[in-house]
């Protein structure tokens, strides 16, 4: 069925693809130098600091800005998608169940490849760009409703009905806690979630496209982009700044054990990025919002951040280290009463807007996305041994 | 988390990134030009001739062929991985249910990623190659029991328990139908699943090595391939070679038939290959299998086949066009019992032994496979409007 290439046209290219452009793409991109993000033509973090999340999911996957009686309609049309369809919820107990010993992420990707299938997802390519478009609005509405129950069934807690008068990100919180949040940690969480949709590309979005430009439906696309997701080297664990806070304790204790750590070679949860030379914009925006909740906590993640800056600064001159996105988005999740495991599912309640941005655009193009691989094993045909 | 290049080191390549190297492989390649393709320093259609389905599995995921103890130890280690844990047997019906819009792929989508949940299966990068080489074969030993379950769930059968003391190719027709096949039944389709484990690099392989790139566990990466597998565009179906035939009908059509497809420069589905110059090698094997059991059925597919390709070197003279996999696959397919809707899950069924494979060579590899993007958009940054 499929196949490689003949060997006469093989390009070699740097390992892992690096820096390899596999498409052009208008949803968005990074500027590392600068300490710039921005989706379409908008700075990311301008958006988070002005806009509802509704506003920006629209940004994305229909490319521009609503008006009011859009995002009106976009926001009531994504809202009754949170729902979910009785067989779904039917088996989410199982799956919760289940997936207890592989954590969250396991949970969604089963329960979005059975909501896509109960949902009737057909191949993008025999579907029309409308019909791909609410595809990915039914998955990603779903989304928190999912993470939320898979969490609270967990937890041997009922799952929360989602409501549809909340916003995305408040409904989010109210069906995790429980409890209707206040509306300055909604708020908060939205900014975090905003801020993680998209930023450039990456290896989730990678894998969503890969298997977008195969032609198969949404929900294949995004169960890829959750197990990629779920890969240590995908990067990214909130809650590991988190851990770093917990393990200096207190602030006369943030010199030694910062220094311990640099000596040895450590590196720091929640500092360093490789693409950022200045501040990740996403950690400046996260600071303001820490600061505005004010307290101990933030007091101290502050002091922490100021005095690993200054300990790097001495101990390694000429290197700009800075806080990454982590930092303060553990510490903005915990304010607003994420539990720690629902850090990296909260993030992919946000990044399955990227890549649906990034499905959408890969269905317009018709070129399977498929490179090749060079043997170099033992030199074929060797007789096969007879049967033992 | 994860982000692009800086925009200094972009490579340009093909579109798709045909012919673009992504990795070194010892798993196998195809020779188009010679009509031959091997699983490591193996033909594979001489494995297919000579060799049980659990001895070339073993070649694929330990790299060489067992000998006599061996063979059995494997035979029994992966026979004793077909029943499926409780968890996931008790979530079937409902999985069978919700995806009978989508078909069997989005139903073994689901199964397999709750399944390698129950199983616990851990990020790649976090367990020895021992562990991960029986993640996979829990994985793909429990395929054949999946799809056989989902398809009579799907019929409204109860499902068929597996037995141990049949091969893997026997025990699936016999969880399929019900009934323990005829040897010579078992052999062709285990013939069949062999000569189809692997076949050079493809879209759902690139798929798996991606996520396994990340260093996710076996079941995200598998679960990703089978996504891919399901697009249109990765191609193979052999359901549709029996469509040509039974859309010809009688062998006094054959020429009329043959011809207006011809004339009108429709794709005449079974014949025709990408890659191959000569005889697909598949073919040609199973043609013989096909042969081995003779009948009205056999007979009418040779001669569409000799009067197809005698067609089109009058009509079409310079090109070789010949029959493809499908062709006779889907012929012995169906002179095996299985029905037509279970002709591409069988192809998961030996397909998951090359991703096996190939997420395994993966997972010795730490280099993240991560593209880049190049931005074509409007230029940011554009202020964000004030929200209406």
């Amino acid at each position: 069925m499929s196949v490689n290439r003949s060997a006469a046209t093989l390009v070699d290219v740097p390992r892992g693809l690096a820096g390899v452009v596999v498409t052009d793409t208008e949803v968005g991109d990074v500027r590392g130098r600068e300490g710039f993000y921005h989706y379409r033509q908008y700075s990311a973090v301008e958006l988070a600091r002005t806009r509802p999340f509704e506003d920006v999911w629209h940004l994305l996957v229909h490319g521009e800005l609503p008006d009011a009686a859009r995002a009106a309609a976009f926001a009531a049309e994504t809202a009754a998608l949170r729902r979910l369809p009785d067989e779904v919820r039917a088996v989410l107990p199982a799956i919760a169940a289940a997936s207890g010993r592989s954590g969250p992420p396991a949970g969604l990707r089963s329960a979005l490849s059975l909501l896509g299938a109960a949902k009737g997802f057909r191949p993008v390519y025999d579907i029309d760009a409308e019909r791909r478009r609410r595809d990915t609005l039914v998955a990603a509405a779903a989304v928190p409703t999912l993470l939320a129950a898979l969490y609270r069934l967990g937890e041997g807690l009922d799952p929360v009905e989602p409501r549809d008068d909340l916003s995305y990100a408040a409904n989010y919180l109210y069906m995790v806690t429980g409890v209707e949040p206040e509306a300055r940690r909604a708020r908060a969480v939205e900014q975090y979630l905003i801020s993680t949709i998209d930023h450039g590309f990456n290896a989730s979005t990678f894998t969503a496209r890969v298997i977008a430009s195969t032609g198969a439906d949404v929900a294949a696309c995004l169960v890829g982009a959750v197990g990629a997701l779920s890969g240590p080297l995908h990067g990214g664990a909130p809650s590991r700044a988190l851990d770093t806070l917990d393990a200096i304790g207190t602030p006369d204790r943030i010199d030694s054990w910062i220094r311990e750590r640099v000596l040895a070679g450590d590196r720091i949860m929640g500092f360093g990025h490789p693409v950022y030379r200045t501040e990740d914009p996403r950690s400046r925006m996260l600071r303001e919002v820490a600061e505005s909740f004010g307290g101990p906590r933030v007091g101290f993640a502050v002091e922490v951040e100021r005095r690993v800056e200054a300990i790097l600064a001495e101990l390694k001159p000429g290197r700009e280290l800075h806080t990454n996105v982590e930092f303060y988005a553990g510490v903005v999740m915990e304010l607003c009463g994420l539990p720690r495991e629902m850090f990296t599912p909260t993030f992919a309640a946000a990044r399955v807007v990227g890549w649906s941005a990034n499905i959408l655009e890969q269905a317009e193009d018709s070129k399977i996305i498929r490179p090749s691989a060079r043997y170099v094993g033992a030199v074929p045909p060797v007789p096969v041994p007879e049967a033992p």
